[in-house]
């Protein structure tokens, strides 16, 4: 089980705090985190993972795999720059969003796109031509996500 | 003046109407329309470009210039499915959106994301953690919008 | 009919008077010369094809429009550094390669590799475990090349 | 320190060999194995890098995990075709080529485009307007190819 965990480089400490738990309780279940590879939010959920003991893989948008925060196992260096967002999605199972900016939206956005499960903390409303859009799941807390993504992979 | 059309590959009449519409005032003004190089929103606008004496550029996401609506001057094949969106909003100088789903979000949000105007018929509305985010500009026609788009741009 | 012209950024003078004759050529025969959008062969062919009437697509490497080279009608920017190679034989129905560095042959390569005939004029040699590979058709001028490259598409 | 392991889907039987112990001995020096993930040379040096306890990270062309061999520890799902060879060269510090098609080529000549070292057994010979390059190193032995890239990156 791939999941990737999406949100912005820049996170409130609320964010970090969910991220670094959602990282954590995904690597207890087994599943590896696929993110950006950069600061905030996907270097809280790589933290998370690795202090249990989990597996963690940055795909970055740059060319350097010195780029990738600490956490990173793998780090792959796409120099592809936004587009890089799309192999994120392709290579997980379901997404988690916490908080996140344009670039976190472009991901829930494809993600949705592919048909893959996203499930959310804080993060993007979305409603379509004035209709709120509900395919994005809401998640009370780190636990709930995690859960309901692996119930919708497994 | 490179500006993108993004929207459905399948639409409303009335979306349709609009993109043609968009479509025929940029190439009135001398810009090229850039999009995704299928059906729907994207067939239209190139179809009002066309019409106009305009010029198109459809940024494929599969192997095959054929993919192309026939309103298409410029083919590319990226081969890339989703990631192609990436290109559409990096060549443009702005986007207009018009109605569209999950696909037609990505373009809006890695555009926002590359600091580009994005001016919006019918179509998403974004909340980040709640707040309504102002950053997509509604125009309430079409002439609105190419007039905002040419606005931002020169 | 589109033909990709690759060659490198950097060229000798021969290279350059060979890549404008075979723009103006192509041109003439209402091909649309895609390239990578830059300097030395590129933008020789450019020049040529411009000067014939012709039409030029450039698919940059970088992030900005504005890298073209002014012979350019119709510039993407990818921002995928080298894989934007893959999106320049993707899009072409055959290939003239001149001269060329690293890039050029990757070129070449991804175009063998798509079934792609590639037509080359002072170019690389390659040889697969020892045994000359003559799938490179070579060509003793511009116009060789560009009557092979018509031929084969035709 | 991550090598890229290229090579052709499919390949000899000496060439499966040198590829299997390729992975191994890059796996005895804890190194990455990096490779496009599908059968083949990529499937051989995967192997030979689990059975001696090492990593291995497959970059997959199409939009699907699951296509990778099963000895891929970590796989990326790009869905970009030919264009995933980019990100296989920028990933990895040296390459080792085995063998290969045009495939392989064309990672062998973006990674000298990028200054990245190549080392081959078998492999493709190159000769830029009649002058052989000599920037691919030949190695006789599966341990003398795997010490070269070592050097070349410590």
């Amino acid at each position: 089980m791939y999941i990737a965990v999406v949100g912005g480089q820049l996170c409130t400490e609320e964010e970090a705090r969910a991220a670094y738990e959602v990282g954590r309780l995904l690597a207890e279940r087994k599943a590896v985190v696929v993110c950006g590879g950069l600061t905030g939010v996907m270097e809280a959920a790589c933290r998370g993972a690795k202090e249990a003991g989990g597996t963690t893989i940055g795909i970055l948008p740059g060319p350097f795999r010195s780029d990738a925060n600490q956490y990173v196992d793998h780090a792959i260096a796409t120099d592809m720059g936004q587009a890089r967002n799309a192999i994120i999605v392709r290579t997980c199972d379901a997404v988690i969003a916490i908080g996140g900016e344009y670039g976190t939206l472009s991901e829930i956005a494809m993600a949705l796109k592919m048909g893959k499960r996203v499930v959310a903390l804080t993060t993007w409303d979305i409603a379509n031509r004035g209709v709120p859009d509900d395919k994005i799941v809401r998640a009370e807390s780190a636990e709930a996500a995690v859960e309901t993504v692996e119930a919708s992979v497994r």
